[in-house]
């Protein structure tokens, strides 16, 4: 750290609690911003503001949105008998990607996790119930991370809704199990649509 | 990119913009801005727009301060018969860090280079001359990078300054030829100061 320059030690730390952030990389990036014209920077500063005021979850599935409800939910064309359960807003973006998938999605924003005191009560499950009433969905595509959280959250799930008389299909394990859907790429992400079981 | 999150697309633009930040990385600092309480952003984007403001270029020697003059410059206890010549106030940064130079730092602001139109008249030259005129200093220490650019800044600006009986010496070959100061270890670099040879 430069000792005496604190605007810029309080940058580099601003970087630095990024995840996967150093803190020489931090200063890679403090230095850059400054060795950029003062408009960069403000437009930087806009943006983090801008994103935080303006972007908040669709009241009816979860993902991030700037408008009430998310473009998946508004676009009358996706099918909405299918409705795939995720643990983050990010992994929609994944999903969306491979173009595969053409139905809804239902965000659950986290896992079961005893070990982190949070309970099935923490998560949007009474929301994902709330959609199933009216007899339009008929299948759950339970698409939480293949790690134990994951895996505990989706028999949670698929235990709660398969008296409903609806389908749930969890992920076929082309995802390498304990990894992240985040890093997963398009065509594993693909085949595992493609090759999901009942559960 | 989501198609229709224009906010977050922002966001994540700007990230990406950042030197070694590709898509991918850049979209996961993004959503982990949105994650965090909108304290975090904010005060990021405080800390973006106070570095830009607050911090300018010290008046005696070039580097980064947010005060008239920098810390180095201030502090009476330092060797004031040598200055070491860099190219941007990032590189005083891997000198400090080292604690084997005691001296005074002068930042050049770039090299000389034709290709890219920067010719010694762009450079803080001038300014280092102005420093040299009262006999205070005895060495220049070169510190520019072993580029090709920076030999010839080296070369520059050390006939300029043999004229006026100051020694000039330039850090030793303990530097990988090519390669940057930014990515010197202090161990390199303490070999290389110690190393330094007259030119």
């Amino acid at each position: 750290m430069n000792k005496s320059i604190v605007p810029l030690n309080e940058l580099v730390n601003q970087f630095a609690k990024l995840p996967g952030i150093g803190v020489k990389t931090a200063q890679r990036l403090a230095y850059s911003i400054l060795e950029q014209p003062p408009e960069n920077a403000k437009a930087f500063a806009d943006a983090l503001i801008n994103a935080k005021e303006k972007i908040h979850f669709c009241k009816i599935c979860g993902a991030l949105t700037d408008s009430e409800t998310c473009y998946v939910c508004d676009d009358m064309l996706r099918d909405r008998s299918t409705i795939c359960v995720v643990e983050e807003p990010r992994d929609i973006y994944v999903f969306e990607k491979t173009r595969e998938y053409n139905g809804l999605y239902h965000v659950l924003h986290g896992v079961i996790s005893p070990l982190d005191n949070v309970g099935p009560e923490k998560l949007k499950i009474k929301e994902l119930m709330a959609r199933l009433g009216d007899g339009t969905v008929k299948e759950i595509i339970m698409a939480t991370n293949p790690t134990v959280e994951g895996e505990a959250t989706a028999s949670y799930i698929s235990r709660l809704v398969k008296p409903m008389n609806i389908k749930v299909t969890r992920l076929a394990y082309g995802i390498p199990v304990g990894s992240d859907l985040e890093y997963a790429d398009e065509y594993t992400l693909t085949r595992a649509i493609r090759g999901r079981n009942e559960i």
